[in-house]
């Protein structure tokens, strides 16, 4: 929920930040230009965001059917309790809406916040930690932090922690005897170019496996190394192909 | 660090973001149109992040001295290892941060993202939790979700018995051009070997710079490495000693 937003291309970016997140219900409270082309525009592909928006005139008919309202205030306030950081605000928010209850999440206007009135309409206050020299995010990027926060609060309260992201095409790993072929090769060639000394060889050949174990080599990344090490021992020998 | 920004909008609001979450050192690889009025006002009260902005022409410059770089992506791509949480990433950032290495955050274009190149020179890669169906941050929201992220790492790193002993014993990691130098020998090496053919280089080079990206080398890996290689094109020259 925005309330009194000043500017039509903050709540398009409000809007697109939500739905970056999973969120689609936007409730605008008495915005000053709506709808308006600028808040289209940076509303990006969130336009359905925003078409669905409703509009209302005040808080507390916003916050109808709601259970807990967090709204968001970057001062300190005169306020019934102390804020809470937006993580952990985002955390209790999670675990009502996980018992079917409403919840909302309330920012106020660029400018000027949400009045003692409007604070005072909700149930917790939050505030995001930020530059005490300068704290003041523009709506939208606070937007962005609280659903992000609220999104990632959500996960883990349903247990499904996010798995880590795979990335597209893991080659597939060299096998024990291959990294062996290489750390054998590697060192005869090191012996040959007089790199390394048979008599004293130190912890070289050691250090190079613990770089290739940390690296966790693939098969064709054995077989480029080995071929680039052959070319070293035989220049121009055999080219490297694709 | 922004790469190819074509929005000063978004110069101006990531500025911001950064500030907010107290961060000032703004890079700009070849901004589209930088300075700008846009960028000016959509910066609010962080004209002087955007004042002391660095405009460098490509990414290996803007990453000078930077040891742990770590890229967002928004979709899957090839890469050296799985990207990470942007939560988990701002906790590398902000362990290495805590020992005294330059650490950075690399942004892509809106439109295009970072480019495969680009990706390769980063060492880690990071996703924000988004709504599958649209992922689509912001270039400046996604800037506040990192800066934000990396805030609470960094408080948290401070908070916490001393950072260090993770990496302080295994090793002091490699910079930027520590590495730039290592890749750069083993490519004449290679062209020298035969093995790169400098008229089809093919994906080679990109796939090492995969390969040392997902190691995390070390400045002393780099060294023996550097010094094997030197050995290879002039064999019995000097030793390697510990």
């Amino acid at each position: 929920m925005l309330a009194r937003p000043s500017h039509p291309g903050n709540i398009g970016a409000a809007a697109r930040a939500m739905k970056t997140m999973g969120f689609g219900r936007l409730v605008l409270v008495a915005p000053k230009i709506f709808p308006d082309p600028q808040a289209e525009a940076m509303a990006s592909g969130a336009g359905d965001v925003l078409a669905a928006a409703l509009v209302v005139d005040t808080l507390p008919e916003a916050l109808e059917g709601v259970t807990l309202a967090l709204a968001l205030t970057s001062r300190r306030r005169d306020l019934a309790t102390a804020p809470c950081w937006a993580r952990d605000g985002a955390a209790e928010l999670a675990r009502l809406a996980a018992a079917q209850a409403e919840v909302a999440l309330v920012f106020g206007n660029e400018t000027t916040g949400l009045s003692n009135e409007e604070l005072a309409f909700c149930n917790r206050w939050a505030m995001i930690p930020a530059n005490p020299q300068y704290a003041s995010l523009n709506l939208a990027a606070a937007v962005q932090v609280l659903c992000y926060e609220l999104r990632l609060a959500i996960e883990a309260s349903r247990g499904a922690v996010p798995p880590a992201p795979t990335f597209a095409s893991p080659g597939t790993p060299a096998t024990h005897e291959e990294i062996e072929g290489l750390i054998t090769q590697l060192e005869s060639a090191a012996v040959e170019s007089g790199f390394l000394d048979p008599e004293r060889p130190g912890r070289l050949m050691l250090r190079l496996r613990r770089l290739f174990a940390r690296a966790g080599l693939e098969k064709e990344e054995v077989n480029i190394l080995r071929g680039l090490l052959a070319s070293f021992r035989q220049p121009t020998g055999k080219r490297h192909r694709e």
